[in-house]
């Protein structure tokens, strides 16, 4: 290719095994200045970023998120937040009251938002040779989050992700993907392609996962099954109600 | 900073004037393939994309969005799907009924994966020196865009990207952000922070457009208020509910 951000991008994978190196102080500002220039709807800036650098607090972190040795053993854990308690500030500065926290507009506003800052950050991290994973396990108990990030009523910790030195033993290979075409489909959905696609691709991931003599690991559509039988992280919509978001039409 | 990847994620600007020139096939497809290496959830692939070439199509987006000229004149549009549709395939492939798409955490993890696959696709084309802006706007009627793609039960079209061949004469200033310390706090959220953060923002925002001698655009405060004091697309609740989607836990 020759162009670095599409290479890194071709080659990104999620790295769980850090070296126990340090993210340096100058690195992270960096990436999180870097991150922050990424979109947000409106410019509401409707995200922040708590960064967790305690080792105390990224175990506590680790533990709400299912006991992630993952997350307990990165350097630094960035939990990503909806925010509409700042756009709340700025709407009270203007003299208005605020509606869209609560609506389904607004809760999806704030969802999207997180997802590319998420994105940002890691593509800034891994630019500068950092490792990185996405962790929703946070959400296995947000209300525990929520307590030990003190986040006020109009923020929720949607997301977060690890950021350490990637221990270059056990770096994982880049994983593949559904066919392009079944998941790139051009001008209308098609049905067809997509089913045809997940068929395929559970074909693609157990072969990937033979070549690396892994044999104990499911396919697609069976770990996929074992997550999507069942609502796994039961706690969301009363979190996400507590702190005062909801999916109604206003 | 002699670091490519940075450097780009810190001059992003939305591109909202385009030359009119064309996206190359080749490079539209670099693009796709990519943006799709970003993680999802579970790596449960729940995001599909609907690429619109068809200038026809992408005028109908461009009215869905409320008339956006600068969706208009894009040479392509990419709609960002929430798919549970192609995990339900997966999920009848494996002999269980999916749970996951009609509960909190399965609407939170299709939404923050669409987040996460916009700033793919948007940190992809811009390597390539195309320019790109988000549209949320197409959430303004998104029961007409589950027509006009076809969407089936399982899926959302929750947001967009324009892609273009920028108008190098209207290039956008990079628009400056509340402060870093009010937007990555550590350790625990800081209420006054942000609250400052605001305040000083929207004067940084103002001299920012005033420097450019445009006097008609609205401070932070105000601006966000116009917007956050009503939901401003009522719809995104009811079509969500229709295409199988709830705030739910189970």
């Amino acid at each position: 290719m020759g162009n670095p951000v599409i290479d890194q991008l071709m080659n990104r994978r999620s790295v769980r095994a850090f070296s126990g190196e340090t993210v340096s102080d100058d690195d992270l500002a960096t990436i999180l200045r870097a991150a922050q220039q990424a979109p947000t709807s409106v410019n509401g800036q409707q995200v922040s970023l708590i960064v967790t650098r305690d080792k105390s607090t990224i175990r506590r972190i680790a533990d709400i998120a299912g006991g992630q040795v993952q997350v307990a053993t990165a350097d630094v854990f960035v939990t990503i937040v909806v925010d509409f308690n700042r756009t709340a500030h700025a709407c009270q500065a203007a003299g208005v009251t605020q509606q869209i926290a609560d609506s389904a507009e607004g809760l999806m506003v704030g969802a999207v938002d997180a997802g590319i800052m998420l994105m940002a950050l890691q593509v800034a991290a891994e630019s500068l040779g950092y490792g990185t994973t996405a962790i929703g396990g946070i959400r296995r108990a947000p209300q525990a989050l929520v307590e030990l990030l003190g986040l006020p009523a109009g923020t929720f910790p949607l997301v977060g992700t690890t950021i350490g030195v990637p221990d270059k033993t056990r770096l994982p290979r880049v994983k593949p993907r559904v066919p392009l075409s079944s998941f790139a489909m051009h001008e209308r959905y098609d049905d067809a392609a997509v089913a045809a696609g997940v068929t395929e691709y559970d074909r693609t991931l157990a072969a990937w996962w033979q070549e690396q003599g892994i044999t104990d690991m499911p396919s697609y559509c069976r770990a996929t099954a074992g997550y999507y039988q069942s609502d796994y992280f039961p706690t969301v919509g009363d979190v996400l109600a507590r702190q005062g978001f909801s999916l109604a039409d206003k």
